[in-house]
């Protein structure tokens, strides 16, 4: 089983707010849409991001996703601290809650986040390491990124 | 903000524990680890999967995760429903969790799950339709693919 990530699928509970925030609000494409379960976007080249309604989820994963914070953050890397702030300022406009603004990390990078309709937390981020070049696209992968 | 997803971050309870499922036993290779707070997988051309101790993620994203079975699953996609079962047999015999044999799905695929040793669900999938073949590599974009 080689390393490979292909979908990610996200328990809502309400698909109605998920298009709202993020196709209305984000402007993001819908590449499949069934209406009154799941809404897929295409979020990288081989990588796609699910939004599954929560009774759906639970009837096929066989468990009913536990209430509360999600144990995950899901990562929107950028170019340069500015794109950082500029996402956040679009999420904040797309009406995202709980947009913290970014901070200085003592790892190096410049990152904040803010929270999707179901709380899902998305880090915007610029990380100026090895894979944090790796992720972005046009990003000199030898060099140094500009901030 | 477009459409991109860079890195998934999962609250992890032990990072040991990762490591023998993830590395040691499905044979992934880290990235990044720095010992005793993050272990990072390249999972895709432009994508890191992380795996982040939970008090370090409490931390900075502010809410303590929730416990119980997490709303979301990640999926392994494949080009032939025998390269699932396959999948499957490899993450058994890596140590995982609640391993559900694969079956056929109303939408057309074929697909099982395991979960990993803080409970996230992975499916295993092969999935025929457009966005299917669209996350694999080495699948005929506009073909079909056999089974």
């Amino acid at each position: 089983m080689d390393p490979r990530l292909s979908f990610v699928t996200l328990a809502v509970a309400d698909l109605a707010a998920t298009r709202r925030f993020y196709l209305d609000g984000l402007g993001w494409s819908a590449a499949f849409d069934d209406g009154d379960e799941v809404v897929m976007v295409q979020v990288g080249e081989r990588l796609v991001l699910s939004f599954w309604h929560r009774d759906a989820f639970a009837a096929e994963v066989g468990t009913r996703p536990a209430e509360g914070p999600p144990p995950i953050t899901l990562a929107h890397n950028v170019r340069t601290p500015a794109e950082v702030d500029a996402a956040l300022g679009a999420a904040r406009a797309a009406g995202a809650r709980d947009v913290r603004a970014a901070e200085h990390r003592v790892w190096g990078g410049y990152s904040g986040y803010f929270t999707d309709p179901d709380g899902f937390a998305w880090e915007v981020c610029w990380n100026p390491g090895p894979l944090g070049r790796v992720v972005v696209p046009d990003v000199d992968q030898g060099g140094t990124v500009q901030p």
